[in-house]
Formats: C-alpha cells, sequence, structure tokens
C-alpha cells in the first residue's frame, strides 16, 4: 500500500540494460533520487514506452569516448518523436564487487560483462589467481553473487550496483583506462516538453540535429557555412554513410545556442535550403 | 617439416580477438588464403607487434555501422607510425552452428559472446526452448562446442568460425539487423608501404587523415574549405572532444583522391596552415 502511494510521486524512467546499469546512474544524475527505473532489454522498447506513456522519461547513452556513438539511437531519435531535454556525461568507474564480509584474499573467480571484464585487463594480469568467467551484464552478475551469497567470488560492475543489491566494493575503478566516458541524453514525449523547457534563457544550451546531404564535392561545406557565417560554435560533427545509398550521408552536429534564438532559427532556415533532410533533436542545457 | 616450409611462404597477420573472429574474415578478403592468422588479445598488441617484426600486416577494424567509430584504434594510428594499405567492408552474419550431425531439434543451449546474443533477439524470441549462455568470444564459443562434442548446444559466430574447427551451419544469418557492416584496414610498415603503393594511379583512392583544430566558431569551416575549394570530396568526417582540452577536438577526416596527387598535397598544405596538427593515416584503393 505504502509502495503504490510511494510510486505514484515518482517518475519512471525507462532505460536499456538492468538495475544498477550505467544508464540508471545517469538517470539518477538526470534527476536526483526520486525516480523508479523501468529496465528493457532493448533500445526500441525504451523509446516505444516512452511514446506509448508506459514511462515518463528515458535515458539512452548516445557516444562513449572509447566506442564512438551508438547509431542506433541516432536512428530511434529519428523515428521516435522524443525530444532530448538534458544531455550528462557518466565515467565508467569498473569496481570489484562482493557479498559483505567476503575479504579479497578469498576471491577466485570474477563474473562480467565482457566488455568490462575486457576493459580491465591489467588486474587479471596482476592477480592471476582470480579467474574471469563472462555473465550477461555488469550489475545482473552483482545480483547473481548476491543471491547465491558467493563467498569465494566477485563481480565488476557500477557502484549503483553495489549499493542497489547490499554488497560492498573490495576495489574501486578497477578500470584500465580512466578516459572511458559515455554521454547520456534524457528525453521526454514532446507534450512535457513545454514545461521542462522553461530554462533560464542565460543557461549556455545545446542544440542536437541530424541532416542528409548529397555528396556532391563542397556539399558538407555549404551547409556548415549557416553556422559559420553566424558565429555558431559546433560541439559536435558526425558522418554517417546511408546504406544502399552509396552517396548520401547523416550528419550528426551539436552546436551552442538554443532553438528559440532567432539567430539559431535563421541557421537553421539556411541549412534547410542546402540540406535534402534536417530535424532538430532538442535543445537543452549545456553539460558535457 | 612441410608446415615450417608452408609458415615461410605466408604472411603472418595480426588482429584481436580469437582465430575465426570477423577480424581474420577481413584478412582473408584482403590476402586471400596465403596467411597465417595470429590472434592478440589487445589492440595495441596488435600494432606492437607490427612494429617489432612479429607480424608483416594487421588488420583493425575501424568503425561499425550500428556501433560507430573504433577510438581506441584512431589513437593507436596516430601513435603508432603504420600506414593504412587497404580498406575493406565486412557484413557481420552471425549464423547458428553446432557439431556435425546434431539436429536443431536437439539444441537446448546457444554459447556466443553476449554483443552477438544480444544483435539475434528476434532468433530467441522465435525459439523460446533454446537457452542464452554468454561467453567469452563467438569464435572462442565453436571451438568450445566441438572440443567438448556437445549434442544439445550451439554456438552463433562467422562461417569462417564454423569451417576452422569443423562445424557446421545449423542457420545463416539469423542476426536481427542486417545492415551490420564493419570497416576494417589493412597496415604494414612504413619500409613495406613502397612496394604496396605500386597501385594503378588510375584506380580511384581515398585518404585518411586526422587533425586538430582550437574550437574557434568557423575553425573547421576554415579548415574543410581546403577540401571544398579543391572540389575534393569527403566520405567521413567525425569530431571527437579531447578529454581535459575541452575547447578542443580531433577530426578524423576521409576524401577521395591520392595522397601523392599534386592537388591533395595542396589541399593538405592549406589544412596545416588552418590546424594545430595534421596527420595522413594513409592513401589507399578505395573498396567501401
Amino acid at each position: 500500500m505504502g509502495r503504490v502511494a510511494a510510486k505514484s510521486r515518482f517518475l519512471r524512467v525507462g532505460f536499456q540494460g538492468e538495475l544498477g546499469a550505467f544508464s540508471e546512474e545517469a538517470a539518477r544524475g538526470f534527476l536526483g533520487e526520486n525516480l523508479q527505473p523501468v529496465p528493457f532489454q532493448r533500445f526500441e522498447e525504451v523509446f516505444q514506452a516512452l511514446t506509448d506513456k508506459k514511462v515518463n522519461r528515458a535515458v539512452i547513452p548516445i557516444e562513449n569516448t572509447l566506442h564512438g556513438s551508438v547509431h542506433e539511437n541516432y536512428d530511434h531519435l529519428l523515428r521516435f518523436d522524443l525530444p532530448i531535454v538534458a544531455e550528462t556525461s557518466v565515467r565508467i568507474v569498473h569496481n570489484l564487487i562482493a557479498c559483505p564480509g567476503v575479504p579479497f584474499r578469498d576471491i577466485r573467480r570474477v563474473y562480467s560483462h565482457p566488455v568490462a571484464l575486457a576493459q580491465c585487463l591489467d588486474f587479471f594480469t596482476q592477480n592471476p589467481q582470480v579467474e574471469r568467467v563472462p555473465y550477461y551484464d555488469t550489475a545482473g552478475s552483482v545480483k547473481m553473487i548476491t543471491e547465491q551469497k558467493l563467498t569465494d567470488a566477485a563481480a565488476i560492475a557500477s557502484a549503483v550496483a553495489a549499493s542497489n543489491y547490499g554488497a560492498h566494493i573490495l576495489k574501486k575503478s578497477i578500470e584500465d583506462d580512466r578516459r572511458n566516458f559515455t554521454r547520456f541524453f534524457l528525453l521526454c514525449r514532446r507534450e512535457s516538453r513545454g514545461r521542462l523547457a522553461q530554462q533560464n534563457p542565460d543557461t549556455p544550451a545545446k542544440t542536437s540535429i541530424v541532416f542528409a546531404t548529397r555528396n556532391s564535392p563542397g556539399a558538407l561545406f555549404r551547409s556548415l557555412s549557416a553556422f559559420a557565417l553566424r558565429d555558431l560554435n559546433l560541439t559536435k560533427i558526425e558522418s554517417r554513410p546511408l546504406r544502399g545509398k552509396p552517396w548520401e550521408y547523416l550528419f550528426y552536429l551539436d552546436f551552442l545556442g538554443r532553438d528559440t534564438d532567432p539567430n539559431v532559427q535563421k541557421a537553421l532556415g539556411h541549412l534547410e535550403e542546402a540540406a535534402d533532410l534536417m530535424r532538430v533533436l532538442g535543445s537543452y542545457p549545456k553539460n558535457c
């Protein structure tokens, strides 16, 4: 009963992965602790759930400093009409996590997603007594070792995962490369956007767009003149070839400025002349 | 004895992953069957082995249509001086693979890398009798089921992996999204490049470069004018923020043209004026 009452105060936030995934950490960065995380297996399901009002917000990863842009989520941003209302950057910290009371010297096996295991090779080189065991999910491996109360095993996952399952962190930050950051977007439905967009107009803002051009020499150059002529500063540009259309490209572009600013509106009008397709994915406070 | 004699005729080709990984398939696309694949655990080890002459060539993935650019390999391309001499694109086809004589109706478990399992969700939805079991590596899962002669299990991996381990393909191409392609580069040492670069000058060529600019408004626009003014056609552009230097960016750029062409040399000279750093990673026949 208390549970139902509590739930209604909480925003339901959809994300892909298990509870305790880095997307949940990003969600808490956006919205604080008053949220109910709703995990899904696929990114597409997250977008569909927000469209169908099964969740109030969605959090999706859009790029990683080691692994590049998540093209699949750009595809979903183009297909669903769900504006970006915020961005954040989460450092991917891998922690060695065990059941309460289990000391490091007893650990013989470490469970985690193979991508996380592969990002901690130095740890395994320095600790050859420990066997690596691949598991579905980083947070899921913490859930498993705590449910089974394993006393000779650990998991590699986020601090949020350790806290969710009442486990303790044996070693913090065992990843090889500390420059591993993922940028996340917070999405809402278009009808909720008005309320969220009432930000201080003096706060620096970013706008994310997607556009397509035919690849005649100089087509991109002409498109970018829309921004250069108005001193608008780009913070991201990326081309993506369109399969099956060998000379056509999508471009992902982020720039500093708010989509309600007259100068930005002129630039977007100018770009529409030069491009075959142009979509504003959202304007949001600059935070990365 | 025959083995040693045979080896000396073969190029030793380094790549990251297990035997039968998609990088090995790319290597065979570049060099045919007369090669000796040399697997390494990390990308950095592949670059180091080529530098140290432990292998004759290296094959690295540089971008994937679903997952974006492999930034780590761009970092290694900048740090090691190993020119790109060819490009190829491999469609990532996931096959259901079992021991000879094992029929599909007997399969109860399927082993593979979690990324491959996650790219075949439709197959598992349609076949709920089959359990997904995460394993280190796609090709490694074929090796395991054949070594253990499992009669109720299958693996998901490439056709090369099935052939390497004498397994048979039960179902071809069970991936959800057929637009999953990875682009690979073939690398050599600089002293071997002269011989490899004697291509027909009429073959269309691509050149890959990396450059850095300060992010003043219009800096990228000025940089791209080097190409637009000379009608050089871009085939890829991507920005990458430099961590710790919030207003500085690396750009990855591919364009049509050979680095020995006078028009290309003028464009690169012009770009050097506008950029803080500029490096040619290689010129190679256009093949993607």
